[in-house]
Order: C-alpha cells, then structure tokens, then sequence
C-alpha cells in the first residue's frame, strides 16, 4: 500500500517534470539579487523558461502572457513592491498563478507588512522556513493557537494549515521534511540533503521550481507543490554523492535536475500523508 | 581555398583574444542583474578588465577612461535609462565603441522604444537573437519587408541587414549559425553547442566578450563581433565533452576560455562568408 | 622562533574558523550586484549567516541583532549611499563592528565622496586593494608623504597605516602579500593564489569573511582580519591543484572553505610580521 502511494507520487512527479521540459513554460520572476541567476538556471534546467522583469512599465504587456509568476521578497525595497503587487494583480486578472516566497518575513515591520499585502493578492502557493511561515501565520491570522515555540518544519503544520486555510493558499514550509499543506491535507516531501542549506538561494529557487510545476498543472497545485520540492531534493540527493562541498554540490544539482530519468524519479521521489 | 578562408579568421580570432590578454582592455558594463557575475567572469577569463559601473553621477568621470561599452537592457527599469544613455553619449564622445544587447526587445512597449533611443546613440556592434533582432528592425526600420514569419538567426539575416544599413552598427544575430553582418558582407559564427542555451547569460556574456574585442580592434568591428562570437562557441566546444550538464558546462566554459590556446583555435574557429 | 609565531598565529586562525562554524554569526551584507551570489556563498562555507539587507526602512529593526555589518560600494547608486550610512550608524551604536570594502574608491569624485563620508562612521576595519587604499589614503588623510608613486599592497604599507592611524580604523590592503595595520604593527598574511584576481568578487568576499571573524572575536579585530585574509588564502590553495581555471577555482575554493581541517590550518597559514 504504501508503495503504491509512493509510485503514484512519483509518476506525479515525472509527469510535471516531463510536461515542464514539455511545454517550457514561461515564469517570471521577481526576485532577489541574490538569487537571480541560481533561480534562473534552476528553471532552465527543469526545463522552464525564465524571465526575470519586474519593471512597472511592462508589466502590463508582459505579465498577461506568462504561465506563472515567482515573487520573491528576499532583498525588498520600498521602490520594488508597487511592480510585485502590480504583477500579482494581472497576473490574478489573466488568470496566471503566481507564487510567493515571503523571505525573512519576521526580519522587520516593513517586511511583514509587505508580506500581509501581497498574501491578500491570492498567491497560489506560499513557500518558506519554518520561522518564515510561522511569522506569516501570527501577523495575518493571529497567534492564538499557542505555537510561539514552534521553530522547524514540523511544529510548524499546525501553523501553516491555519494559513492555507485562512488564505487559500497551498502553504508549503521547507525543512528536515518539507510539508505541504491545502489546509486539510497535509504531506511531507522527504527528498533532499542537508548540505542544501549550505549553498544561497536553494529555497528561492525550489520556489521558482514549483512555480514551474503549478504552471504546467494549475489545478493541481497541491501535488505540483509537493512534486517540486521532491524533485528539487532527488536533484541534490543524486548530486551529493558526487560533491565535495557546497559550492560542487550546486552544481551537480543542476546538472542533476537537467538529467533527471524516469527510474530515478520513480524510485527516489518521497512523498507521504502526515 | 575553403581552408585558407578559414586559417585567415583563425588567425584573427587569435589576433582578438592575444590582444585582449595583452591589453586586458577596461570594459564598463551597464547589464542586467542576472548576468553581472558570468559576465564578470567571462571577461576576465578572457584577459579583459571588467567594471560593473552604471551609477549618473560617475560615468562622466570614469566612462571617458574605458576602451569599451556594453550595454545590456535585462532588467532594466526606467531609473536606469538614463545611465544608459549617458553612458553611450559619453563613450561616443570620447571615440570609444560600445556593444549593445536588446534582451527581450518585443516583450513590452517599454523596452522596445528604450532600444530604439539607445539605437540612436550610435552603438558599434548590436548583438541579439533572431526575435530581439526582427522586433528593433521592425520597430526601427519598418516591416515592409515581408518578415513577419522570421524567427530564427537565418530567417533574420534580412532584417539584420535591413538594421545595420539603417544604423550604421555592426548587427549580429545569435542561433544555431551565429550571424554577423555591415549591412553589405555578411557571415556565419559556427562555433558553440546547443546546451548553451540552457544556461543563463551566455547571450550577454557573449555580447560583453564582443566588446572587449571591438575595444583591442576598434576599426576592425565586423571581424572583432564575428571571432568574439567563435571564441565564446570554441570555449564552449572545449568544454562540452567534459559536462554532464549545463551548470558543469558553464564552469568549464569559463576555464576553457581562460586556457584557449593558438593551435586549438587554429583548428575550431569556424566562419564562413553567407 | 618563526615556527612559533607562525605556529601562533597558525592556532588563531584556527580558533576564528572553529568559532564561526560554532556560533554562526549574522552577517548582514550591504555589497554590490556583482558579488552577492559569492559572498553569500562564502560567508555560508565559513559556518556564517549571510543577510543580504538593504532597505532603509528595515535597518532599525534589524541591523541591532546582527553580529557584523559588511558595507561594499562596488556597484555604487546615489540611493544606496543613505541605507549604508544608516547601517553604518545603528551597527556602530549597538556595539556592532562593521567592516568597509571601498570598491574602486578613486574611480570617481562620487565614490571618493562616498568613501570619506563611510569612513567618518568608523568602520572596524577597512580592506581594500592597493590603489583603492592609496586613493582613501590621500582623500582623508592628505597626499603630503610622497607616495604618488605606490600601486602595490607592498608600497601601499606607508598609507595603510598613516590612515588606519587617523581613522582608528584597521586597514588591510589586499596583494601578492595582504598587508594588515593597526597603524603600529604591521603583518603580511601571505597565501592565496595569483588566479583569484582572474575570478570576479574575491577581494569582496575575503571583505566578508574578515566581517565574520570579527564578529566573533570583536576585540581582536586586528588579529581577526588577517586570519580571514589567510583563511581565505589556504582555501585558494588547496583548491588551485583541483583546478583547470578561475571558474573551477571559484568553486573548489568555496569546497574547500567548507572543509578546511586543523592540520591544514597549522601548517599552511602563513602571516609574519613586516
């Protein structure tokens, strides 16, 4: 029983990788200056198609035209957010979905506020740490629920089924096991290794990933949710073997997503109810 | 006599990079946030000295002291236009050239009638791929040429004419056969692998590898565009057998055309007049 | 006697890695588009905690928990000269040591400018090469000691310190021997390879690893900043044997930071007295 579960997860999986090479959608991201080419290549090799564009000007001609939308907050300014609003906007508008990734959102007033806006435009997944979703959760549902402990992944379900279902939104928060949650269902993406966490920008780019997934498949963004975070982590659980640190295992993990086969998908994708 | 041809733009293409080496010319680059480090790096991997520079009040102190220009409008905003602008006023002021690249020309109004001013300052060299190249010429020259079906670097070449007769710039057109024309001659770059389009920012490094050559060159352009163009694809070349995926490529790339020797570009150095 | 101070300095090394991995200090970045990938990367190899946070509107919130502030002018706006400035002044008065890589500093009336200004904040220690040094040098101090002629870290010893002197600051001056000064003593650190200079971002990112060191030994800033500079050194020169270029140097030299051993610090960290 619980192979089956785990090959119908992993048939997911390949389905939304193959389709991504497939159909190469296009992403726009608006996004860090840190993560910009990680992320970039990161789609590139998944098979997407990146842009990054976050000029208020073209918004209005481009976004229409996209397949999905990454807005990622990691090195906000006052002067960035009206062109991440405004992609939110059309892109709700033209029906595109689009992904948030609220990066340190607890690190400052600005920065949660930011974060509470651009939730209320209807992103179709949220993606982050467990500190990240847990400051999301107390600012826009409120801290009610007694989890002013929880720090990791796993404490934080409670606190990311609250957001899901008090937004809409797919919740999903990266750690030791990575939980995705539509507010009633919960499952856990067990890909991955933990050197991951030595290398920047690997949380801003399994979010663009997933963006690509959602993409390729928006009435499921529930599994294309869980399928990227999975396939990002068999993309790094192939390359670690292969890496002497950090700064090898970024790169085998690209060439390991750009080469990833059917049997490998299958055999190593992870994904269990919680 | 197909082999002489082809020994005379060896030879030059030698020429270009030794003199790069040699005189590690200052190339001030005005580019997108995605490509700034590969650029960097692909700059220095080929002898050059790259400056990342693009802030108003300075380009009237420092532009003047640069051997060459490229600008790259990736990311661009509207308060960046007018470094831009100053930047090209300035270096043609002082006599020295500059390489445009008019990533996404047709994504938006916007960017389009920005390339269209940049235009006007008398870049030496625009180097894009077939669709960026057909929307300037569109947008610049007019479509009454029955183009409308153009979208790759060959079907381009009529348009890339069309633009460098109309501009007075070098025009190059980046595909499977890298196309470099004056308006009159024309020729085709077949040097590089196709993997190259799965990582970011080879377009702009190429481009910026192109300035740096222009700048060793100056009066010869047309050749210095057309070897800029083989290099990069040697590199790449060189590289190719040693990757197992784009990200593997990009590294060895960038050591590869740090290590490019006479007898291998001898030999690799592909340009053919079309 | 030389193996003993060499041995001395070769434990303090050591202590400075050990207690960056152990505690992890929160760096945050205020640095260029050009480095931020790579200095975060580093700053990570190293056992730190990079942020990347500019905005003005977040600096007090939470540049008062960070452990060290790095400030890199390197791709310099005048609207990124404010968040510096204020970065600078809640770092100072919170008790916390920031550290200033004046990028290019004579490049430009405006970064000169910038530079004296950022120096006025006191910085803990300032690292620069050569020229960037002897240009802060006459700025802020005056051009009266005929040192006209300097251009390398070797001559640049004499402004080193006459401006750690007047700034209070420690200054360090990166070359073929990194010079470090309090404005008394003098040490050169001498490892590293000659083919960082072909990788874009080294000088920031060693700017970043003394940041870290002087996060978690704040009293000995002096000794903290030329470890880093040696630290970083032995890392390159592990990794050059494992390489064919600057881009496999790059990525064997962040590895290698990773896995630095206490025998390899021992023995290979090399800092004298001059």
């Amino acid at each position: 029983m619980e192979d089956e579960t785990k090959n119908n997860w992993g048939s997911t999986a390949w389905a939304h990788l193959s389709s991504t090479r497939q159909h190469s959608p296009l992403i726009q991201c608006i996004t860090n200056f840190v993560s910009m080419d990680f992320m970039a290549n990161t789609l590139l090799a998944a098979g997407a198609s990146p842009a990054m564009l976050h000029s208020l000007q073209e918004i209005p001609d481009f976004t229409p035209n996209i397949n999905a939308l990454c807005i990622n907050i990691g090195t906000l300014t006052a002067d960035w957010l009206p062109a991440m609003k405004m992609a939110a906007e059309v892109a709700v508008k033209a029906g595109k979905p689009w992904v948030l990734d609220p990066v340190a959102a607890g690190a400052s007033k600005f920065r949660l506020e930011a974060c509470i806006e651009l939730v209320k435009l209807k992103p179709c997944v949220i993606r982050g740490n467990g500190s990240e979703i847990l400051a999301l959760f107390r600012a826009s549902v409120g801290s009610t629920k007694g989890v002013d402990s929880m720090h990791d992944s796993t404490d934080a379900i409670e606190a990311a089924k609250s957001l899901a279902e008090a937004s809409g939104c797919i919740v999903a928060v990266s750690g030791a096991v990575d939980i995705v949650t539509d507010g009633k269902r919960v499952v856990g993406a067990r890909n991955g290794v933990a050197m991951l966490q030595k290398i920047t920008a690997t949380g801003c780019s399994v979010t663009a990933l997933i963006a690509a997934f959602v993409a390729v498949d928006p009435v499921h963004a529930f599994e294309a949710t869980a399928t990227a975070l999975s396939i990002f982590g068999v993309a790094a659980e192939m390359a670690i073997d292969l890496s002497k640190g950090p700064a090898s295992l970024r790169m085998h993990l690209i060439d390991s997503l750009y080469g990833l086969d059917h049997s490998t998908v299958l055999k190593r994708v992870n994904i269990t109810s919680l």
